[in-house]
């Protein structure tokens, strides 16, 4: 190992190296470290060939398996923690506000707006057990956020997004305004329990390692309002047996609500600018 | 920051530890190392979620190159210099042995067995300055190694490998086996520096990043020997102008030869095992 250590070191730094030119600076800064934490993890698990080589297969499966509906990256973005850091990162929340977790693959922009108190139930189909979502939008400061817009997604009863049956169903999936007191409400199903795709070689890789590929039942929310950061966020069912094991690792405990009763109550706190 | 840190760190180990079952402990070795060096990156370069979207972009595109004939993850590997370090942790020569280097993706098994003496040239068309390469495959003792085997391969004066063109062509690709004397003798035509495949997503990468596609000139050997370990490696060019920037880390100066006259000279040194 002592004959090695120098020539890996001495390789790392020529590679870095190639990075630094002026072109990209950003772009170049960032593959530097691209370089340095994949030469760390080849180094310190001392990498065979064959692993390698299963490495090189298992990207390349996961590239055959996107199309214009899966993005199986995303997927092991996701798998891997790092959808959720990339939230940690980007939007560490103010103490006493709302904790973020990740989009997810399933928002679409533009869903319907409605009233006050109305069901996000657009097919009748649903079926599952009525639920009612209510509370405030408020400041740091416990000040009601008026016309602040939720928009609202979340699974059917089946265990899929509307937009995997057809994307024009815009099924459990809905945009609301607060009033001048701030408020929400809106009738759905109660969330289910749901797995992740995992017909794919993410799936492969979780069943090779002994991980399951369920998410907790949550309802997403996407909370914007003028002079506002966006909150970017899920509840959570907190009878979820899933709860501690997501499988994209979204849950903070903060979201985790009660959704047993007819009537679930939270309270988004959201960040001034 | 401060807030940040410690949920930075518990969800890191909350992704470690899913992997952490008894189902397969070197694949939940590896996949717990890719996740602390993937969130390591991630925290130290404070990636933003554009940039995120730009990565998943970039693989998915990778993805998208590769085919029976092209493999953009190995590309990307070789230029990120992940495959020269791979060959490193693998392959460490002992001192005094000659030193390994990539395999690159233009070995083909098989190659035709000729005589001592004999010329790789299949193709008439090839055109290029006649090369005679010549040496002794030796063990670290210093004893010549009767019957090793060398695979030898090279690209054309054209820029491309023959697989690149035709994959029956068999040019400028042969196997020799040594006498009892240890020697190696064949004619060729000197190598060329060509560009890796650079009309795909790490093309654009290298280009982005001021980096350029070239290697530099050399002929690739494979040599083996009942008892000895496999030796894969290349000889460079010496008078090359790409021998300190090629673009896949493949260069060790002591593989760096006169090529400039009638005949190189070169004895392989390898190890027992």
């Amino acid at each position: 190992m002592a004959d090695q250590t120098m020539p890996v070191v001495e390789h790392r730094q020529k590679v870095c190296a190639s990075f630094a030119t002026d072109a990209n600076p950003r772009l170049s800064a960032v593959l530097e470290a691209v370089v340095r934490h994949s030469h760390a993890l080849v180094d310190e698990v001392q990498l065979t060939r064959e692993e390698w080589r299963a490495a090189i297969r298992f990207l390349t499966a996961v590239g055959d398996r996107c199309d214009d509906t899966r993005q199986e990256f995303i997927l092991l973005s996701d798998t891997l923690g790092v959808s959720t850091l990339l939230e940690m990162v980007n939007a560490a929340p103010a103490p006493g506000a709302s904790e973020p977790t990740v989009l997810g693959p399933f928002y679409v922009p533009g869903a319907p707006l409605r009233p006050y108190g109305d069901s996000i139930v657009a097919d009748p189909a649903t079926g599952g057990t009525p639920l009612v979502m209510t509370g405030t939008v408020k400041g740091l400061d416990g000040i009601p956020v008026p016309q602040a817009s939720l928009d609202v997604w979340q699974v059917q009863p089946n265990g899929l997004y509307d937009i995997e049956e057809n994307p024009s169903k815009r099924n459990l999936r809905s945009r609301f305004e607060t009033g001048a007191d701030g408020a929400y409400r809106f009738t759905t199903v109660r969330p289910v329990d749901y797995t992740i795709p995992d017909d794919g070689p993410v799936g492969m890789m979780l069943r090779a390692t002994g991980r399951h590929p369920w998410r907790p039942a949550h309802v997403h929310f996407l909370v914007t309002a003028d002079g506002f950061k966006p909150l970017v966020t899920h509840l959570f069912d907190e009878s979820s047996p899933w709860l501690d094991s997501d499988a994209v690792f979204g849950v903070r405990p903060s979201l985790a609500v009660e959704m047993a009763g007819e009537e679930c109550a939270y309270d988004f706190v959201i960040e001034a600018r």
